[in-house]
C-alpha cells in the first residue's frame, strides 16, 4: 500500500497523536510520533537496500530549495523504476502537514519510496513489487558540531574506494553506504573528523553525506563523478557567482589537493563546513581559510533573507 | 535495545501471539506475526544499510547447516564492528524457538544485526550506536520455480558490474544489492530469468543472491574474488567430492564460459539450480547437464538422510 496521508486535521484533534516534538513520521498514511514510525522488515527498501531517498531542511520555519528536492526525487525514483501514485504537490503537501503537525521550525524533512513486496502469487522480482512512500521528521541537529565547523573539520583520505558509479549511481540517492561507513571508522580510528573516498583510481568522490570542494589558486573545485550532484553544492556555487570567486565541476586528483588554498564540504545536514586538515596537512593557518568562511557565512546569511524559502504554514 | 527472546513459552501460551503460520519475527525479544515484523525507520541498518545477516533453511523439521551459518554470522558482525550480547548458542536458541513456535517444517530462518541508532547525546558515529538484532521466519518457497529449475534458467551476462570487493566486501553477508536489481531488470528486459555480474573486468563475480560455477572438462570451477563464500557452495564442493568430480575456485573469466559443458547457480533460497542458456548460448542440449543435475540431485537426496541436519523438537 501506497502511504496517502488525510487531510490536515484540526489542531484539536493532534493530541492523539501523542509528542510529536522529538520528530514524527507519515507511515501508511498516519502521523505517528518518531519511535512508533517504523517499516516492514519484509520490504526489499531494507532486505535489498532498494530504496531512494531525499532530505531537505526547513530553517526557521520554511522549508530551504524545496522544490529542488522534490524534483530530485522524483528524478531518483524514476532511475530505479520506483512509482507512487503521488506527484511532486501531493508529496509537497504530506511533508508540509506532516511538519505542521510537529510545529518544529528547525528540522530535516526526509522523503522515502522503497520497492516494497512483491505482490501475492507474482514472481520475486522488482518489477512485481508495490512501492511504498514513507516520511519523517527530525529536529536540526548540527550533523558536523558547531565549535567543529568554526575551526575546520579534520579529514583523512580513506582507503577504502567509493562503490563506482557504474555499480551503483551515486547522482541517485541511496542507502549504500558500506564504503562510507568503513571509511568513517578509518577517520575515527585515525582521530580525524571525517573521511574524504576517492574512485580507487586517484581521483576524489565524495564523504560520507557530503560534497567536497577544494579551492585552488582562487577557484572553487569539485569532483565532476563518483558523487552525488547535491543541493547544497548547488547553493554553494550560486553563492560563488554572487562574491564572484570562479568554479569548476571537474576531475579532480588527490595530488591536487596538496597545493590547494582550502577545502571545503557541503551537505544539506549542516550547510557549508570548512575543512582545516587532511592527513596531517594544515589548511589555511588551521582554520577555515576566507573564501570557506565567507561561503558559509554568507549560506546562512541568506536564509535570514528568505532565500530559496518556501514558508510553512503553522497553526 | 538488543533482543533478548524469553525462555521457550508453553504451547498454551502462545494463542496470543496470533497466526505464525505465515511467518514470524523476533522484535525486542518478542515474537510476533510477519506482518507486524517492523523495523525502527531511524535505525542505520535501514538508512545506512549497514547491517549484516544470514539466512538458513529448514527443511523437514531440520536446519540445514545451522551451524556454518552461526558461525558466518559471527565473521560478518565482526568484520563490521558490530556486537550484541549474544553468542552462537544464543542465536541458535532464540531461532530454534521462533521456528517452534511457527510449527513451519520447511522455512527461511533469517538472523540479522543491524547498526542501531547512536546513544543520546553522542556524537553521529556508527561506534556510537547501539546495535540491535532482528530474526525472522517465512515459509520456505522455491526462488526459483521449479519447472524453471527442470528445464534450467536462463542467464544473461549483466552489463552493470558488481560492487567492488575493495568498497564493500562481498563476503560479509550484506544488503547493497543496487547492482544486483539493475542486473535483475536487465534480465527481465531482455527476457530471461537471471543474471550473472562481472567484475567490470571480464570476470565472473555471482548473481543476485546466487554463487556460479562452469564446468569446463570435467571440472567444476567458480569464481575465487568479488562472491559471498557460500554455504551452499560448500556443499556443492562436498557433493563433487562424494561423486569424484573435481572442482576450482580461481578466477574465471566470462571467455571461458563458451567453452563450458554446463552452468550452475547455488544458494540456500533454493539449492542447486542448473542453468542451460546463457546469452542466447545454448547449454546440454539446452537441459541441466548431467553434472548438475546429479548434483542437484543429491544435494536433495541427502537432506532425506539427514545430512548436516539439525532436527528441531517441536512440541
Amino acid at each position: 500500500m501506497v502511504a496517502r496521508a488525510k487531510a490536515p486535521e484540526p489542531a484539536t484533534d493532534r493530541s492523539k497523536e501523542g509528542d510529536l516534538s522529538k520528530g514524527a513520521g507519515l507511515i501508511d498514511g498516519k502521523i505517528v510520533p518518531i519511535a512508533d514510525a517504523k517499516l516492514p522488515i519484509t520490504d526489499w527498501g531494507f532486505l535489498r537496500s532498494d530504496v531512494t531517498y531525499d532530505v531537505a531542511h526547513v530553517w526557521k520555519g520554511s522549508f530551504f530549495r524545496l522544490d529542488d528536492h522534490l524534483a530530485r526525487f522524483q528524478a531518483s525514483m524514476k532511475g530505479l523504476r520506483l512509482s507512487i501514485p503521488m506527484d511532486s504537490s501531493d508529496i509537497r503537501r504530506e511533508l508540509m502537514n506532516l511538519v505542521r503537525a510537529t510545529g518544529l521550525r528547525d528540522a530535516y524533512v526526509s522523503m522515502i519510496c522503497t520497492r516494497g513486496s512483491v505482490k501475492p502469487g507474482m514472481p520475486r522480482h522488482p518489477k512485481n513489487c508495490v512501492n511504498r512512500f514513507y516520511s519523517y521528521v527530525l529536529p536540526f541537529v548540527w550533523v558536523m558540531p558547531e565549535d567543529m565547523q568554526a575551526r575546520g573539520a579534520h579529514a583523512i583520505m580513506a582507503k577504502t574506494p567509493r562503490i563506482a558509479p557504474e555499480s551503483v549511481d551515486p547522482t541517485i540517492k541511496n542507502f549504500h553506504w558500506g564504503d562510507l561507513t568503513r571509511a568513517m571508522f578509518e577517520a575515527s580510528d585515525a582521530g580525524a573528523d571525517i573521511a574524504f573516498l576517492t574512485d580507487g583510481h586517484g581521483h576524489l568522490t565524495e564523504g560520507p553525506g557530503f560534497n567536497i570542494f577544494a579551492i585552488i589558486d582562487g577557484t572553487v573545485v569539485s569532483p565532476d563523478r563518483g558523487a552525488l550532484e547535491g543541493i547544497t553544492r548547488k547553493s554553494v556555487f550560486e553563492l560563488c557567482d554572487e562574491i564572484g570567486v570562479p568554479y569548476q565541476i571537474r576531475p579532480l586528483h588527490v595530488s591536487e589537493l596538496e597545493g590547494a588554498d582550502e577545502l571545503l564540504t557541503a551537505t544539506t545536514a549542516g550547510g557549508v563546513m570548512p575543512v582545516s586538515r587532511l592527513d596531517g596537512r594544515i589548511y589555511g593557518n588551521d582554520r577555515p581559510g576566507p573564501i570557506s568562511a565567507k561561503l558559509r557565512q554568507r549560506y546562512w546569511q541568506k536564509h535570514e533573507e528568505g532565500w530559496h524559502a518556501t514558508p510553512i504554514q503553522y497553526d
